[in-house]
């Protein structure tokens, strides 16, 4: 271990990974001072980042990442609140969008139990991300609410928690810029996949949240980053015990993502989903996001103290979601963030999303696919459709760039469904009509029936508790 | 492998190495020319650096990356000449003067069998380098030879090579600009450490002279760079095996590397040793460069068919020696590249350096560390009599910085040699007082004199032929 009182040079750190010794926590600190104050080049951060992928890190240096990186800039702090914060983050999938059912779950179970200051007894300071690669993000989701805020700064962020109990915002340009930069330059270097630099990334921007406690989403299966098993798993692990060695309750749920959830990918079509489901509009192809939310909101609600068992709050998470309550506490963090929540009173068919956002709303084109053959619906690539929804218009072709609000996927049938000859599977949903061809034939390809009933997982594979 | 008509993305090809696959040689070529054309930033050469010196290289690869570096500027071809084109490489050491000779008996013996062209039948492209960490550099020698220059354009240095039949220059903008980028990031990101980079960066300038034969000088011991035997051994045998496939006939001479070589370490010290070895003044303490000189161009001018075996080059080697021709050799190469051969003639005494290069000749100062009791020589840490030789001014503290000319140290006992108490063991020079302070108590640490005779390594541990 480095003295406190030597001088610290990036050199001699890079050494050390390089030469699979594990960094100090000191050695850490400059690495991350470095690169956020630019005395580090991005040359040397490139190579101890190619060096932490190819010699891995320690449990000691995989808590100190993220630890550091947290205090690169501004800090979000709620302990003045003297409530209990919590957080879900997923890993990213194809129609997940838990985020949006949960924050108004949690946040009304909160305002039921304010403090003794009159506060929401839980608070869910929920900093969400975009679109990345074929999976959609919560903000490009939330901002197609006319008037919808999602750059709120730190004094709003921390005033929308104490009068409505969740708040959603997207990372600020002074919130762990250490990440930010470590992002880009891994993905400019062909550093994304690693393990341990995933869970410092995602568990840096989390920490920064000052959580109590922490549940993850940790995909497994087509249409996940982590395509195997076992890869999610040691992910999974990596976080809660990270999460744990930081002072957050963290608890990881592996979940099964081998088809789009729910019953809808595609930005605004997300969103009225889960409006009809807090306005008591359920679907079938709903189901298994409706059974998701329950889960992830009923570890939360346990670990909030407010359930003595995760099924016990899976049940009192779907009474909140029944009553109503749900809805209330999301039309309260719309309007507190801006939104227009009158968009949520439209109409709509059971069949066929609304495009009335707004009154100049664009006309929509739209294809279905359809089963080929009779037979039992086994499998489709997962990832493939998250891709479709983008090339669709629901993603940005660079960061920055538009979405569309319309674009993306309404599911007709779930995997292990028996269907006849022509029934339909996927109705995919464009602005712009030309957009329609490729998705359309690059899913047609990844549909899979068969004679048999296919062999499924479960929703639910492992519940983690430590690392 | 990757097919010609792909386009090649750098982050792919950062990623095959990371993940432990063989780059193709498309993917070397595009990898060195995009660092030469800057469409690779420091950032991707950074990780990629690192993943090599992680995962290593393959035989194929370790050939297509020098190769690739040679040909990144302009190239140096002297197939027109239709001579027998051979160098010698060192892998660094202190006092290791023996290129300053070598080039010479070369250059005498090519004199002595001209081509039917009238050129001479060997010619020595040497293009060296500068100080390099605790090692002297052969430019930093020359250049202390008034007028000497070093930078000659290639088609200068062509025409001294056909007047000559030996050239001693640096390493040109345009030559191997790959390896100049490649080895400025190395050091700043703490990669130097490489045997396979190592061997790419020397072999690349080396192959960029179009050598027919090519003799290593691999140290080895407490001076090198390699201290171990092994790792000098494996370093020896890629060069070896990097050089055979490029179609060079390469061997590589392990050579002990426990004390400075010869009777100097110091910039004009070692022109001066050289010189007077070439004009019959052989001193004790010079013993052991001349006897490495004779085996290392033995060698060469058995390979260049000048003797049938390298026993009895290193005869002929010694007769060129004596006989004055590798003298004559000498000065005709310093006169050819606009260097003062007068000072060669100044007067001098067996014990003490000359400092009358110029008739300004600085006031230069000197202490001498003797054995602090009886006994045998046993050992010295070479590496810091290096650094003692750079502290004293013979190095720059930055690159570009003035070198001493005078400074350095003066050997006076060889390891395993008996000594009384109060036997001088080493002589330190400077133009500075101050400078000497340190060198010396550095150096007095490492001198050991023990009471039994020591066991010492031969001067020559192996020669390696194929990689």
């Amino acid at each position: 271990m480095t003295q406190p009182t030597q001088p610290l040079h990036i050199v001699d750190i890079i050494r050390h990974k390089r030469d699979g010794l594990a960094l100090s926590t000191p050695e850490i600190q400059h690495f991350i001072h470095g690169i956020v104050d630019r005395s580090i080049t991005d040359a040397q951060a490139s190579a101890l980042l190619m060096a932490i992928f190819l010699r891995g890190l320690s449990p000691q240096e995989l808590a100190a990442l993220p630890t550091a990186m947290r205090f690169s800039g501004d800090t979000f702090d709620a302990t003045p609140l003297h409530t209990f914060t919590i957080d879900k983050h997923s890993t990213g999938g194809v129609g997940d969008k838990t985020s949006l059912l949960i924050a108004p779950i949690l946040a009304a179970a909160g305002l039921a139990a304010p403090t003794p200051a009159g506060i929401p007894g839980i608070c869910v300071p929920m900093i969400s991300g975009r679109s990345l690669g074929h999976t959609g993000g919560t903000l490009d989701k939330l901002e197609t609410i006319p008037g919808f805020n999602t750059q709120l700064t730190l004094p709003q962020f921390f005033d929308t928690l104490k009068t409505c109990g969740a708040a959603l915002i997207g990372q600020t340009p002074t919130l762990v810029p250490a990440d930010r930069i470590l992002y880009a330059l891994r993905d400019h270097i062909g550093t994304i996949e690693s393990p341990n630099l995933i869970t410092a990334s995602i568990m840096s921007k989390k920490l920064a949240e000052s959580l109590n406690a922490l549940v993850l989403d940790v995909k497994t299966g087509s249409g996940a980053f982590m395509k195997s098993y076992d890869d999610s798993r040691y992910l999974a692990s990596l976080m809660v015990q990270t999460g744990t060695l930081a002072g957050t309750r963290t608890v990881a749920l592996l979940t099964t993502h081998d088809q789009p959830l729910g019953r809808f990918a595609g930005n605004w079509l997300e969103v009225q989903e889960c409006v009809d489901i807090m306005q008591q509009v359920r679907h079938p192809m709903s189901a298994d996001l409706i059974e998701l939310t329950n889960i992830l909101s009923g570890w939360m609600l346990h670990l909030a103290g407010q359930a003595d068992t995760p099924a016990q709050g899976a049940v009192l998470s779907d009474q909140i979601l029944r009553s109503g309550a749900a809805y209330q506490a999301w039309l309260g963090i719309i309007a507190a963030q801006g939104g227009d929540t009158s968009v949520f009173h439209s109409s709509r068919t059971q069949n066929a999303p609304s495009s009335a956002i707004h009154d100049d709303a664009p006309r929509i084109y739209s294809r279905t696919l359809t089963a080929s053959t009779s037979g039992y619906f086994a499998s489709m690539d997962c990832t493939q459709a998250g891709w479709a929804v983008q090339g669709l218009g629901a993603g940005s072709a660079k960061p920055g760039d538009p979405v569309s609000a319309h674009a993306g996927i309404q599911v007709h049938a779930k995997l292990g469904q028996q269907l006849t000859q022509g029934h339909p599977l996927i109705t995919l949903y464009s602005e712009e009509e030309s957009l329609l061809d490729e998705p359309y034939h690059m899913l047609q390809e990844t549909l899979q029936i068969q004679p048999s009933a296919p062999h499924l997982q479960p929703l639910i594979r492992e519940v983690i508790t430590t690392g």
